[in-house]
């Protein structure tokens, strides 16, 4: 039974190794790949708005953070990111996380929730987060640095929340 | 004769008035429109990699920075602002500042040049950027607050400065 709740800050010692492992694959996230224990506390756990993970039986098998994309004029717009541990991918936890921080972001009062930096190379990701209610709003041109494919596009997606324009 | 230099910290009392103006009046830059001096200098001179002011006679016309967009993967792809005091408008500050950019741009190595948040209402400055070279790759729907239009599209705006794909 997989259970979501906010991040404490002794979920960093099983956070860290799935946030190392995605950040030094490099073919998903635009962190640096050879990030510190503290600057990845600093990008997943202390800027954003709100940290999460989902835990089942005790095993910690992904997080994810959610944060105001914008200031100022486009505070009314959220941003998240998601992280599952290798070993827990294909059970529905990118699902079950995603579809939770939608309810958080409403309950916060955003009227959109917004992906700057996909990977077009990440097909399952895209597939997902279509599944779950995102378009395609834009495509960056060789943005994203793939390891194995060189520049590759990355895309914004983007899900409003509420019914008004 | 415009003259474009790097800032220094003694240009802080005269970009001041200009960030502060374009911040307040809210209808073209995602900056908390009551932003006070110390976050403004953080925004604009500290978190950038480089800051420029625009100069005639002496008087400070405009100023942009250039930034990294985003890290690891990303990194290969810049981002920079533009801010013109009003009442230096229409006299070619912000295209000087553009081609400016785009050289320091090219001379630092990135490969492309984003801009993440322009809103849509912003029509001089849409058709400025794309006169220059830049292309609309992405409309994020409702995302800009603006003040007097209510929630518009925001555009994000990109160039690529190499040849290569």
């Amino acid at each position: 039974m997989l259970e979501i709740r906010e991040a404490t800050a002794s979920d960093l010692e099983r956070i860290w190794p799935i946030f190392q492992a995605i950040a030094a694959a490099g073919n998903t996230y635009a962190y640096p790949p050879d990030v510190t224990k503290s600057e990845g506390e600093h990008l997943w756990m202390a800027l954003p708005r709100k940290t999460f993970v989902a835990v089942d039986s005790g095993e910690l098998l992904g997080t994810f953070y959610l944060k105001t994309n914008q200031a100022g004029q486009g505070a009314h717009v959220c941003n998240c990111g998601y992280m599952v541990a290798s070993a827990a991918r294909g059970r529905g936890v990118a699902t079950a996380m995603c579809e939770h921080s939608l309810r958080v972001a409403r309950d916060l009062g955003y009227e959109a929730m917004q992906f700057d930096f996909v990977a077009s190379t990440n097909e399952g990701a895209v597939r997902l987060w279509q599944k779950l209610g995102f378009e395609i709003v834009g495509r960056l041109p060789g943005a994203f640095k793939h390891p194995a494919q060189g520049n590759v596009d990355a895309l914004v997606m983007y899900q409003r929340l509420t019914d008004r324009d």
